[in-house]
């Protein structure tokens, strides 16, 4: 149930309306502050109960509208939210007229390695780092990251070069330890789906770069940033980073139609990860440009000093001059579609 | 690393081994009990102090041999563990020659039903019951099963039938509730690869239902049933419930293929899952003898006394008396192959 | 456009109906001769002069019935016509309660391997022969077959044990060579959708063997069998052989639901391919198994007496030992479905 | 087996050597003229024979080097062929700096729509027509196009407009009549393996565009390329043009990383068509501007002048204005990726 509360409509309305829910056993939420309070109700009602509430509630002071959910997404949907969620990072607003490109390797390895690769990219023009401390991984033997060691260091990268920090937290457990370094909590492609883990990222006030899952429909991304939305955190940006295919030639197969089709349903912000999907480096900088082209919010792209040595993933890490590159090309074409992109230092 | 002692080597030799990879930083794990001690060592370890611990505790009495792990599936594998292993659930045990039949509705919807459902499912040879008190759902406003009320009513029916209960576990917070009245703890096929989640329900000592991703691959699923073994509980059964591809007449594609592909690399159970698969009713009995026929040591059905008033997959559950006859086709199917099925009741 | 005749009404007034639609500028066919005629007309016609036409002939004597087809199969459906389609083959009626068993190598390589093999698949119980003469390969490069050499080695197969030969026609243009020596026409999963092929199987008097296409719905396989109907040729056999996915494993992913689907839609007999689906021999016989309890009306196994030196698909081949050791769980599985195989010779 | 002569040769020398292989009973073609004559083998010759071929030939004037296939592509890959194959079109050469855009409908309905959107499509700076005279369709009894009636329509088209007509020819049989018409013979994707087909336009002098099949890997792509390459056509264009995946919300997905793949891997032009993948009208300008930006040498795109009056695709088809707004965006994202499209009238 969303209760649309009159633009400009005193607090103290607000309040007695929250009161109203609260006394009927429910736990209200304010999912929007602006341009009007908008309430959320999340609890299973019973249509009788909603018919009752919607009664009682709709006469209250301040209250426009009652709506009830239905059996699908709402919050992330254009038909309730017409302006494109815009999400401000400090360095770049994403979903505005800029690309966001984040850049970074698949694993904090080392200090040094970190704050080198933290600098070049920087200088590049690069928008974001990324880097994980906490590594999902297939392989209970595989190397699963520095943990604690490895925010703290991104945190030293983020005092060094002012672009914000952006990596992946794994459990519901884990999220106020990685809140309390990252700028954005990414929510990987296997946890699309851990619906404690988007609750608890979505009672943040940290934005969440969610990942669509390698097996998950366009719909089904939906309903989970709408999980996060549920909880009243808005500034959710989703992510399409490829999809399994029969194709083995690419690690997936990246889906670019699905950044037109989710700027046609939803008005949060889209960035692409082009690393993940290609699985080779030598493909990443014509998707990166692709994905500006289609439409895209940002982009993610893995960079490594030296990718022959990196820990993971370091057959589609780009090297830092390869970044650079890159980040030349991807102005033009976002200048050609009216968008722009940092610029790199002088 | 793992670490096995020679057959019958006195329980102070394995004391010693414990206590000097303790000393070396390490937790060591007893991953095996028996015929051999089989101490299982996780951590991640350089490769150079993976040679220096390989020559200290190659040293001590009563090691037979150490091997390092690769980055795959080890304790999962029939070269690591021969004999096929069997879990005793009291009514059957999976894994020999009897075939395990787990029946029940899909959530757990109110106590008349599934204590009326439970007698059925009992009369009509059911070797398990399973339902839904935690549910995963893609919608946030999707119905989420009756949660701890749900797993009372199962109690109250494993005690008046004497089957043992299976039912899915969402979180690692919540394993510690569920192992309290659950026999058997069930991974979905969202959960496959939250790895947190899947050493939570290792450090149990309840066996595991894991089922396969909808789009993970058999090796990806024995790496994820590799996280659970390596906490040190072997008693997991590996679950095909069909995956996702390009055919939309059925819910899933079920990958019967896998049932022998499974008993060729792993030592474990292997189940299947028609209903969720075929997501319609009158395709289930098929596939039932399909798997039963294909090798599989049990399979799971989801029975609903009035399918058409389910609160979720009503559309793939089948009647008592459709589950009963399948029930008959199913005992002579598994005779064919040199199996039985539990008989119903006179 | 399909006119039903009364039962038992004189060739006379069917004469007349040809004749008025030959009038109209169409080319009528006979799609079925009992137990009532039925009149095909398959070209595209305005709903004006459907309309026209349906007064006009519903007037004449002898007509019971006038229907439109819709946008999709309309033959090949249980609602046109109930009772199962049965193909007599000689050795087995297809489609009976006889599970067909048709065995054989890949591609015929030479007189005395292919009569070698026969000769031990008669001995061990099989239905029909089959083998390739000419060979669809993904490269140009590759071994294409004998031709007609081929051809005329199944021929002699043929005199010497009695079993029907089933073998592939890649093209329109070599229909009529292939008719001359096959018993049965298959059409090869890359030929699915070769319209001008299915066309010209359909004037033959030859039953088909359909294989679905590898990335082909159920759908799009009843509209392809409907292509071979539609010329007038009902002796269709539909075969599951496996779909592309994105798991490896196996070669593709066999679909075992296609079979109580299909028996669901349509009144054809339904086979399956266990071995170019798993691609491993030692896969085949489980689902061989499974393909039977699941109600398949015949099996299609490849064997070779010396798997290791075929020219193509050797991994998949059963050697023939294996393929009699099938064929003896087969019966027990046909038996517990009340279905039979073939004995063999004492 | 290839034999490549020596830059600038007599021509007596390249007789010579076509003379010794035609008395070794082979039928040898020159499958690349220049920048030196190029002769190809195609038949099957065992290894002894190669050997002594090799010998023979080898020791011939003229002769350079003499390689054998592989079982795989040769002809297609850039280690044979290092610099880009180009094809002139005479409004465009493909795989040259300048983008082909290909638009028109899915069929040629009818005279005066065709002639109609020709016009509109050249002013909007369009390079080629598309149009579909013989339509391959899932079921028999949908509109299979106008035949020689819809080929006749494009022609005029033609002299009309001056721009080349690419349109489908659907077996060996009929292409003839078809290259008789049209300027570029293109290969649909369920014929992508009808090898006869592929045989047949390798066999004449007209450009191909060769679209991926829905199910067909990168590899198979290339493969069927080859078939058309082995007879002695170069001028094949390919067509990624969606691939089946889970994914519904499009008709298929469209694979960009096709694009820089098949790049790395061929010298033939690739084109891209967002239409068929997209399925919906309003993506196929995103997916259009991404493909150039991806690095495509080409377009193809569906257009209409009243799309909901189309007799097939009408909901992926643009209108006649949607398609000019297009080329505005399309000839920026062009220009920033160093290319061109053709501009439109004044």
């Amino acid at each position: 149930m969303v209760i649309t509360m009159h633009e400009g409509c005193p607090k103290m309305e607000v309040a007695k309306v929250i009161s109203a829910l609260r006394d009927a056993g429910l736990e209200p939420r304010i999912i929007s502050p602006d341009p009007r309070v908008v309430l959320g109700v999340v609890e299973e009602i019973s249509q009788a109960e909603a018919k009752r509430l919607s009664r009682d509630i709709g006469g209250l002071p301040g209250v426009e509208e009652i709506t009830n959910f239905e059996k699908s997404w709402k919050l992330a949907s254009k038909s309730f939210r017409e302006q494109p969620t815009t999400i401000d990072l400090g360095s770049v607003t994403v979903g505005g007229p800029e690309v966001l490109v984040v850049g970074g390797p698949c694993a904090v390895e080392s200090r040094e390695n970190f704050l080198e690769t933290a600098a070049l990219l920087d200088r590049a023009g690069a928008g974001a780092l990324r880097g994980g401390a906490f590594k999902p991984r297939s392989s209970p033997y595989s190397f699963r990251g520095l943990g604690e060691e490895g925010l703290k260091i991104m945190a030293e990268a983020r005092e060094r070069t002012g672009l914000p920090i952006v990596t992946e937290v794994l459990s519901a457990s884990e999220v106020e330890l990685v809140a309390r370094y990252a700028d954005v909590l990414q929510i990987g492609t296997r946890n699309m789906q851990n619906f404690s883990l988007l609750e608890a990222v979505g009672d943040t006030d940290r934005p969440v770069l969610l990942k669509r899952g390698m097996m998950a429909s366009i719909k089904e991304l939906l309903l989970s940033a709408e999980y996060i939305l549920a909880r009243g955190n808005w500034q959710v940006m989703l992510c399409e980073r490829g999809i399994r295919t029969f194709e083995t030639e690419t690690r997936n197969t990246l889906d670019l139609s699905a950044v037109p089709l989710l700027k046609q349903y939803t008005h949060l912000p889209v960035v692409v990860d082009p690393s993940h999907a290609a699985g080779k480096r030598e493909l990443v900088p014509s998707l990166a440009l692709a994905a500006v082209a289609a439409g895209a919010d940002g982009i993610l792209v893995e960079v490594h000093p030296r990718p022959e040595e990196a820990l993971s993933d370091g057959r589609q890490s780009l090297e830092p001059s390869e970044f650079a590159a890159m980040m030349e090309r991807l102005r033009k074409v976002a200048s050609a579609v009216g968008r722009s992109v940092r610029e790199a230092a002088a």
